[in-house]
């Protein structure tokens, strides 16, 4: 590159990535970015406001979220300084990995998953090694930990339930991939709460794990950005470093707050998605040609016997919003469709077949 | 390191650099954290409510803020392609240096000044080379071009009105830094408000600059995390590959928009910090021993007779919190005061006169 040029002295291992991109559709169905089809309950955004009101906004928020860390960790069952909490777990993601990786370090992660787990680790510089999954998206764990351990992985990152397939690591294999992988585990829930298993009930015989969790999916919060991370508090100490001050805004920790205290009001919008789960999962398997994958997220990955293109394109003209995840490894057949309200399957389920049936 | 440690695995120098921490305290008077003293106005906050409402909070954000984006540019004069919003200026700051910065690159950077710089050049393994301010605080050009060109800097942060010390960089000496350093300049324009100039006039001409500003300060949105970033649009597609995706909530979002269009509400505020600037650096150079340095910011560093935190303690008894800076380097006699209202002003002088008049 010219001396010259803009760009002369910018990593090149930045430079070769591609931008992580998302073009900005407009739709009446959204069911392409694995919302909660039911927003914050109206009485908590008022309390939400209330409270914030009370605050200067001129003033920063506090240097740590105590507070917040406290309840977390209450609600969890952890403690507090094995918890952080961050601008949505993604954030939480790339302090871990800014205390990990340097130049050349390995990175494995399945695949396929979700995009921005390569994208910061090639940003800084890591080697990433990717691990198929099963032709049938399962995880295989022989393989994970083999694959891992011969490239001399610092770091496997697993996201369970698996965005954009669905597929989970169950506890047996969590444990097995534990015991004999000598690097960091770092384990994305950001579904968790879709399927009900963590890897918690581990974390304290296993201090190289470390395990993301957001507010954005099961607590309606995506548009306030707040995660978590539990963690040993000796390697959740050190991944604080990579932290910026004041890197959560005082209005979500507000709604944060809010929505903890009231945690029971979310049970039954997941109860409802979860419901809504097995029947589009039951109605999309009766689609001629579509196959459907088991999931334990609030998404399905489906393979389709037309291009996914012309389809998605085909539910954009009805105003229904799917994702095009053909361009993954393992899924140029593929699509991913978030489970929305029953109106919304329903709406979907007409438009497909409309499409689908010859 | 032994295997069994959970930090085994943490990158050396991580472990090596201490944590950035601020010890939480209360007082009535807050003059320590360089806050703008009036609130963001209260029927812009309604506004920001209003707006708020009308949004799904468990939906996204948009994946870019272009909407902002697009005001921001044509707020500043500056094109839509070479502006970044972000999660405060530090989360910028952070993503910028994540693409120039590889183990062993040198990050100059002058001394005393923001500890942020150093913390994030440390973690991503870079080696800073820190080059002294002049004994009376402000700049010396010729020592940051000798210095950063004999290490070979890939990168030179300049923060302009410097926190602690309120110093300036002026344009013909920004200029020469440009002219004669190969690296890439960042340049901080947290406090730009309270001085006026800024790098954005020489931008066109020295596509290795990039500069910072926020809403935190002269904006009063400390609480809420606005950053935004102005460099040459190749430039700024790279250290977008940085940024996490949906890295803004739309909350903040929508009240930095309110703010934007109503831009002309928050110059009375930033014109009373100003004459209170001067009316404060003017009593406390009264103050029987105490120096004052000049100040372009809104906050003064003040070197003081006594041990700065015995003042410190003193203050801290009469309900003003103010900031011990005696850790930093060259400032082992200073404190850095905000400026704050007149009546806050007024408490702190009396405080200070009782504290240090014989």
């Amino acid at each position: 590159m010219k001396k010259s040029s803009p760009l002369y002295g910018v990593k090149p291992q930045v430079i070769k990535v591609p931008a992580y991109t998302l073009r900005a559709y407009e739709a009446d169905i959204k069911l392409n970015q694995n919302e909660n089809p039911f927003d914050f309950p109206e009485d908590l955004k008022d309390e939400t406001f209330r409270r914030y009101r009370e605050r200067k906004w001129s003033r920063y928020p506090d240097f740590v979220p105590d507070s917040l860390r406290q309840h977390l960790a209450e609600f969890v069952g952890w403690h507090k300084d094995g918890v952080l909490v961050g601008n949505g777990s993604n954030e939480l993601l790339q302090s871990t990995l800014m205390v990990l990786v340097k130049s050349g370090t390995r990175v494995a992660i399945p695949s396929p998953t979700f995009t921005v787990y390569g994208l910061i680790s090639n940003v800084l510089g890591a080697k990433v090694v990717n691990i198929p999954l099963n032709p049938d998206m399962s995880y295989n764990v022989d393989e994970l930990i083999f694959k891992s351990q011969e490239c001399g992985a610092g770091v496997l990152i697993i996201n369970t339930p698996n965005n954009p397939t669905g597929s989970v690591l169950k506890e047996e294999g969590l444990e097995e991939i534990l015991k004999r992988f000598s690097g960091f585990v770092l384990l994305d829930e950001a579904y968790y709460e879709f399927w009900g298993h963590s890897g918690l009930q581990v974390l304290k015989d296993y201090p190289r794990l470390i395990i993301t969790r957001t507010f954005s999916k099961a607590m309606g919060m995506a548009g306030l950005r707040v995660g978590y991370l539990l963690a040993h508090s000796d390697l959740a100490a050190q991944i604080s470093k990579a932290k910026l001050p004041y890197n959560v805004n005082q209005f979500s920790l507000t709604a944060a707050e809010v929505a903890l205290e009231n945690i029971a009001r979310f049970r039954p919008p997941i109860e409802a998605v979860l419901k809504e789960r097995e029947r589009l999962g039951r109605e999309l398997s009766g689609i001629p040609g579509m196959k459907v994958y088991p999931s334990e997220a609030n998404f399905f990955l489906v393979e389709v016997p037309v291009a996914p293109r012309v389809l998605f394109d085909e539910q954009y003209g009805q105003g229904i919003l799917i994702r095009d995840v053909s361009s993954y490894p393992m899924l140029s057949k593929c699509l991913r469709i978030s489970v929305g309200t029953q109106e919304e399957n329903d709406r979907l389920l007409s438009a497909l077949r409309a499409s689908l049936t010859p």
